[in-house]
This record gives structure tokens, C-alpha cells and sequence, in this order.
């Protein structure tokens, strides 16, 4: 038949070419697709599920540390993204603004939020006066809009889907803190839940983001060499509490400045699990945060007993907290099977009747294609247990993949040739001027800075790959999206 | 101490100035406040955990009839929102315009949705060729923005959060099956975990969403005596994915129109929960969505063994699933209480040297003062017990007001002397013509028609207590938020 169809043969070989592969699994998954709405995406049901799983794990660990949510308006007043002169300068030229409403012109226009810090300051000033009300953690799950000029599903959209993290402190101390700490539950996050591993650290001058003092950014390798920024947690110093005149009195009754954090990840994530564990029959989910964990596949299901056989295997494994569905629908084994591949379902359960005559399931693991035959009465058991594995063994061929795809260079003649000869990292010595930085990137053809992790930055000796002076950082430089 | 004066003498008392202690309420347990963007709420901690626990709770409903959420875009083209006539009448004078974007004038001009018919039926319109990929299930939880003049916390604001459910079928009557059944959810949930009693029926024409052919409403008695709106279920016939060019190839490769509903609950439901609930303590919480079931308070809490003993019950409490907390600031138990009474925290345990002695703790009922003396090993198993008591008080509570307030009229004069005299919702009969309907608000100061409910519309006789013609539907008339 030809709408049976081998759905794999509708997506282009991941080797052959990344980005039309990337947009072929996006589309034959379902995951979003491009609205009328210039540069904005369709979240549909495949790729919002998806968001789902990551929004519930990721905030209860945000609850574990402390954080409450809030929600703040979607349009910002002109003259209060105006109070911190780096921030509007950093998002002014790429603003949608509300002119007209209710039927009038407005005396003053809005934007529609491209992120937050000016409205939790705006509400901070009017709340906070003592030290008893610090400190404020709080989150925000949301959408914001920035009008991009080029764009590509999850990866960079006029409105994306996230969350916004900002906290409000009564010291530097305890701000720089909660930024590590956020840091930390992103790490810790994206490592455990997502399968991803990464490469983590504070950002140079120049990447940080506008108006913070510190900018922690977590970065993953997708499998065409290109790094991703995952996340990022920010420490603002006093900045925009001091712009927003937010004050307050210690317990001696002294006025003081307060401290403030934002911390953000967002759907680009979707872009990472895809690019980082996809293959040539589809997406390829980690466990714990795919919506359906196991699809049941009757084999020969006109055959009497296998359709009851299957669904009291639903009832069973539903019973049991598993994501499972059941595909019973009029098309082939092979399709179902290229089906459940193509959505990245981390494993299916094929029974059929020599099977139910056996007293056995064959399960079929998405990552290796492993097929792994379970006596029925233990896949309650065996189940899980073979998810937990999928979840692990993801995340050691990423990392294998990225420990093979990190280089050194000592000299930027070496640097320029694994640029030139090589996909991934390139770790190289900087001495912490911005021209330098720049440059590596132009002669480099586009490896710029993407990180430098903390427990690298120790006793860093030798020079700068480019100037030759004395070098203060390790940094790790990368192609990005 | 002057900041330990006690919470409650902040509010304004409930039969005094029922809107004063409404504003008085939302302002001391911190649920919202307005931002610096006119017309705009803030969500704070307390109220956005409310509306967590309402969204975990509907939208698992949700997901047992096969709900599928999604994420449509927050601005729409002027060309999009014309397609349907009765739809752009109905929301084109309060919506709020982007014009400019990426610092140039714009095209074409975008609202901000004021809802998303419009969005979900342009995504439709591309992708259903076949009977094969109906029906469409979907859902998103989202804000949106009208350009309202007059505003009040929760219950009308510029912008709101909600869900909204968009459904297309292949038949009317899947379509107005769907449309009854989210109308079944949405009366399930609210008096089963709101524990607010409803009367629940069809609206009349006049008072029907633009472009429905039918609306189902659900509608609760405040305090009062006004009514408020609390969710709605419309079926849309054709005439909207007809609007859109919406067309199916059924079984015999003819060409069919599809089937649309779309249902709302939206954060006014909270302000529903404090108007029905509430009292001159301040809020009362129903326990299935307290974002705190029970605080913990601890009596001379400075002598040995009552915090350790506070403590273990609070891991105990939290171990057995139930949302607890703990209040050890520095303030009295008498301010303690007074702020658990105004968080509506359904209950609070009292635990001093004493009861440590008698190993046993005392239970206060927020929703009536009972004290109830539980043995300590006996928590775990008497306090959801109690929880539940509660719930179920609560509505029993709730049912009796609105049936205490519902009275019939005969004919204009008698209603007209019930609207001057009596609060609440009187039931009378109605010809069908909106003239009548109309006439019938204007000479009884305000009480419109509400809805009609199913069950009384079968054999309705008399006559319409307007025109004196033959009736031919059951009203309930009120005032309304």
C-alpha cells in the first residue's frame, strides 16, 4: 500500500545531510510545524508531550531547592525595559510592539516579552523593604518573542516556550550561589533526564548575557560537531535591583542593595534531544522523559487471543506507572515497527501467538535495536529495568561521542588545522582580551568561545593561541547553532 | 509587636462590603497584584500555586477522555481572525495590536489572541485531508490578552490565563458529544475539587460565544448573590472550519465538512473559590487544591522536644503525600494562626509540651474551628480523613446557600419583588424571545439570563412572565460578575 510506506524512507540519512535530515524528523514525527504566524512554530501534540515530561521533571527539581512559581504579564511598558541601559540596548532592536488597543492609539507603546528581569524588578520595588522578605525565588514558565530573522524548529523561533528563573537576594553571596546552584540542576538535568552530556562553565565578557556579571552556560554537542547552549543561569550583581531602586533594610535598620539571579532554559532543548540521540529511523527519546516509554505491537493480531493477550499487557504495564500504548491499528507489523522507530519510542513489545503460546514477549530496545525476549510475568519487573539501561547506555555513547570530539591546541596554526579537518570542541589557551577572542573565531572560520569549566581553570599556564602573551583561560571554542 | 497585629483585623468584614473584603482577601494572602502594565495581574506565589494545583487536577481529566495538549502561536494576523464574521465582531474592538516588530511598521498588523479558533483551525485546514486523521483532541494552557475597560483581580483582567480545548470531528453529533462531555468535566471538577455547587445549562442565543451554535455554561452563586461564569463549552457546528476551508475525504472519497467545539476554564475560577468559600478570616481552601493541606505550629515551640517533634511529624506527613508545612518563625501562635486562617490552609496542628506528653496533637478545621484531639501515631491515617470531611463539608455548605437562594416567579411582578428583596438566582419562565430576555433584565435591575438547564426543559408549561405567551424554556436569571 502506498501510504505504508516505510516512514524511514521519507527522511533523508543523517550523514548525508544533517539540517535536511533534522527537518525531516521533525516533520514525519510530528513534532511542530511552521504557523501562519511568521517565524513562529505550531508546538503540536508529538513535540509538546515532550515539553511536558521536561517541564514536570525539571520543576520539581526547581521546588526541591526552594522555587516558587509566579506569572507576570506577556507585554512590557517601553519606558520600563528602558531602566537598564545594557538590557535595552541588548533587546530593543529585536522587540514586537503593541501600538493600538481597544481600538486606540496608545500613548505608550509595549513589547511583547522577550524575557522578564524588568517586570520581577518593577514588582520587587513595590514589595520589598526588609530583610525579612528576601530572599524571593521564583520561576516563571512562559513564552517569549524576539523577532528573528532566520529560524529553525525548536532551535531559534519568533516565540519559543521556557522558563524564567529570578531571584532577588541580600547579598552577593548568597545570589552568586543560588546561580550555581541553578547551574547545577540544569547539569544535573540535562546529564540524568536527557541523556546529554555536556560541557560547562561561566561565558567570556563578550557572551554573557546583557547586563549580567556572570553568565553560566551549559553546552552540549549535537552529532554534526556543532555546539548548543542549553541553558544558562546569570548573576546580575546589584545592576537592575540598583536600576529598579529595589532597597532594602537590614536588620540595624540600614538601607541596602539587593542582588539578583535568572536562570533559562527552553525548547531548544527538544532541538538538542534530537540532534544529539537521533539516528536514521527517527528520534530516539531517553526514557524517562519520552511521553510513550513503550508501544505493545500484536503480531498476526487477527489471531485468536493475541488482541486480548496485548491489551491485558497494557492494563498490566499501565498498572505498573509505564507510558504504554497499544498500536492495533490496520497496518503492517513493519510499519507499526517504523512508526514506533521513527517517534522514538524507547522500546516496543512484539506478541504475537507463538509468543502467547511460549509465555513470552520479545522486547525491541530503540537505542541498539537489541531484541530481549521477557517471560510475560516479569516484564513488570524486566521493563523498567531495560529502560533504566536504554536511559544509561544513551548517555555513554553521547559521551563517547563527545570525549571523541574534543581536540587541544596549542598554537592557533594547530587550531586553525583541526578547525579546518575536524567536527566538535577545540580547547585552546586565551588570554582573556576580546580582540583575541574575535579573532580566533574569523580565522578559525566561526569556533568561537563557549565555555570555560571551573575545574579547568586551575593553575592555567602557557600562552594565548592567538597573541602569544600569557594565557589566563581555558576555553573551550566551538562552531554553534 | 506592630506587624504581629492580627491578620484578620486587615480585612474588611464579608456582609459589610462584600467587594471591599474580596480586594482585602486577594491583597493579604498574597494571591495577585496589579502590575505596572495597566489592567495586567501579577500572579504571585500563593495564587499561581492555586492555579497549579487546578491545572494538575483538570487537566489529568483532561487526559482520561484523550486530550492531547499543544502550543499555538500568541499573535494572529488581522487576515486570520476576519475569516469567521460573527467571531472578528465579536472580539476586534478589544484587542490589543503589534504593528511594529524588528524595528520596522509591519505589513500586516497581528492581535494578540484574544482566543484561538482562528489559529487551530488555519493548522487544521493544512493537515486533515482524511476521515483517517479525525478526530483532533487538543488543548493549551495559555494566556490572552482583551482590551478590557474595567478590571478586577481574577475576575477580569487585559490578560488571563486559561486552557482552551479545540476539537474537529467528522460528524455534528461527535462534535456535540464532545461538546457535552468537556461540559461533564468541567461540572465533575468543580464540585467535586472546588466543592462549589452548580447550575449548569445551555446559554440562551443572545448570551452564546460568537460564531457557537450552542454554549454550555457552568455557573456558581458567590457569596453574594451574583453569579460568575465559571466554564464553557461551545459546539461550532461547520460553520468556522467551513469559514477556513476545513474538508475531509470520507470512506467513499467524498468530500465532507468537519466538526468543531472549543471549552474554557480560566483563572476567574479562583476568584470563585474565594467568593464562595471565604470568610471574615480570609480564605478557605478546598483541601484538593490547597497548595498546603495542613501548617504545622508549633506551641512554645523554645522548649526541649517540641521542634524535634514538629519536625518528625512533618516528614512523616510529607512522606504519607499530603502537602505540609511548617510555621517555626519568631512570631506568636496567634499570629500563626491568624495567617494559616488567611491562606485558607484547610487545617493546621497544634503541637506543645502537653500534647507531646499525651502523645497527641490538636487538629483545627479551618472551613468550620473544630478542634479535634488525634493520638500522634494515628496522623497519618486521620488526617486525610479529615481532608476529606472537609472537601466534603465544604460543598454541602456551599449547596445549601445556592438552594437557599434559588426563587421562582410566576410572572414580572413577583420577579421584579424578588430581584428588589432577596440575593441569588430566580428560575422563570421564557418564550424564546430576546426581546423579552432583554426587557426582562432591564426592569428587574440587572438579573440576565444565566442558562437553561437540560433536565428542566423537558414539558415546560406556562407562560413566558415577560410577554405572557406560551413559554417554551425554564430560565435562571441573576446578576453576574
Amino acid at each position: 500500500m502506498a501510504n505504508e510506506k516505510k516512514l524511514v524512507q521519507k527522511i533523508t540519512s543523517r550523514d548525508e545531510d544533517f539540517a535536511e535530515w533534522y527537518t525531516d524528523v521533525v516533520k514525519e514525527a510530528k513534532l511542530c510545524d511552521y504557523s501562519s504566524v511568521k517565524g513562529c512554530l505550531n508546538y503540536l501534540p508529538n513535540g509538546y508531550a515532550i515539553w511536558e515530561n521536561i517541564q514536570k521533571n525539571l520543576d520539581k527539581r526547581f521546588k526541591e531547592t526552594g522555587v516558587e512559581n509566579v506569572y507576570l504579564p506577556v507585554i512590557i511598558p517601553e519606558s520600563l525595559l528602558q531602566r537598564e541601559k545594557d538590557h535595552i540596548e541588548g533587546f530593543a532592536p529585536e522587540v514586537a510592539w503593541v501600538t493600538k488597543g481597544g481600538g486606540e492609539d496608545l500613548e505608550e507603546k509595549f513589547c511583547i516579552r522577550p524575557t522578564s528581569e524588568t517586570l520581577f524588578c518593577d514588582h520587587w520595588q513595590k514589595v520589598v523593604k526588609s530583610y525579612r522578605d528576601l530572599p524571593l525565588v521564583w520561576n516563571q514558565w512562559n513564552s517569549v518573542f524576539r523577532w528573528e530573522k532566520t529560524t529553525r524548529p525548536f532551535l531559534r523561533s519568533r516565540e519559543f516556550l521556557w522558563q524564567e528563573g529570578h531571584t532577588l537576594h541580600a547579598t552577593a553571596e548568597e545570589a552568586e550561589e543560588r546561580t550555581k546552584m541553578m547551574f547545577k540542576v540544569y547539569q544535573d538535568f540535562v546529564q540524568n533526564d536527557l541523556s546529554i552530556p555536556l560541557i560547562s562553565g561561566k561565558k567570556t565578557e563578550s557572551e554573557k548575557f546583557a547586563g549580567a556579571v556572570d553568565t553560566y552556560t551549559i553546552e552540549a554537542l549535537m552529532h554534526d560537531g556543532k555546539a548548543l547552549q542549553s541553558g544558562t543561569s546569570h548573576f546580575f550583581g546589584n545592576s537592575f535591583p540598583d536600576s529598579f531602586d529595589i532597597k532594602y533594610l537590614d536588620k540595624e535598620n540600614k538601607l541596602h542593595s539587593a542582588y539578583e539571579t535568572s536562570w533559562g532554559m527552553s525548547t531548544r532543548i527538544i532541538g538538542a534531544i534530537i540532534m544529539v540521540h537521533g539516528d536514521d529511523s527517527g528520534l530516539v527519546l531517553p526514557p524517562r522523559i519520552a511521553p510513550t516509554q513503550t508501544m505493545i505491537i500484536p503480531i498476526a493480531q487477527h489471531k485468536e487471543g493475541v488482541l486480548e493477550k496485548a491489551h491485558e499487557l497494557l492494563n498490566r504495564l499501565t498498572n505498573s506507572n509505564i507510558r504504554v500504548k497499544i498500536d492495533e491499528s490496520d497496518k503492517t507489523p513493519g510499519y507499526k515497527f517504523s512508526q514506533q522507530e521513527m517517534l522514538g519510542i524507547p522500546t516496543r513489545i512484539e506478541i504475537g501467538p507463538k509468543d502467547i503460546e511460549n509465555n513470552q514477549a520479545v522486547v525491541v530496545r530503540r537505542d541498539n535495536g537489541e531484541k530481549i525476549t521477557v517471560k510475560l510475568d516479569e516484564l513488570e519487573e524486566k521493563l523498567p529495568e531495560i529502560l533504566e539501561t536504554i536511559q544509561k547506555n544513551m548517555f555513554q555513547k553521547a559521551k563517547k561521542f563527545l570525549d571523541e570530539h574534543i581536540y587541544e591546541a596549542k598554537d592557533l596554526t594547530e587550531m586553525k588545522e583541526i578547525a579546518k579537518s575536524k567536527i566538535g570542541f577545540i580547547k585552546a589557551n586565551w588570554c582573556g582580551n576580546p580582540e583575541c577572542e574575535d579573532n580566533i573565531k574569523a580565522e578559525t572560520d566561526g569556533f568561537g568561545s563557549r565555555c570555560m569549566p571551573e575545574e579547568e581553570q586551575k593553575n592555567v599556564t602557557g600562552k594565548c593561541v592567538y597573541c602569544g602573551k600569557d594565557a589566563k583561560y581555558k576555553v573551550y571554542w566551538g562552531k554553534a547553532y
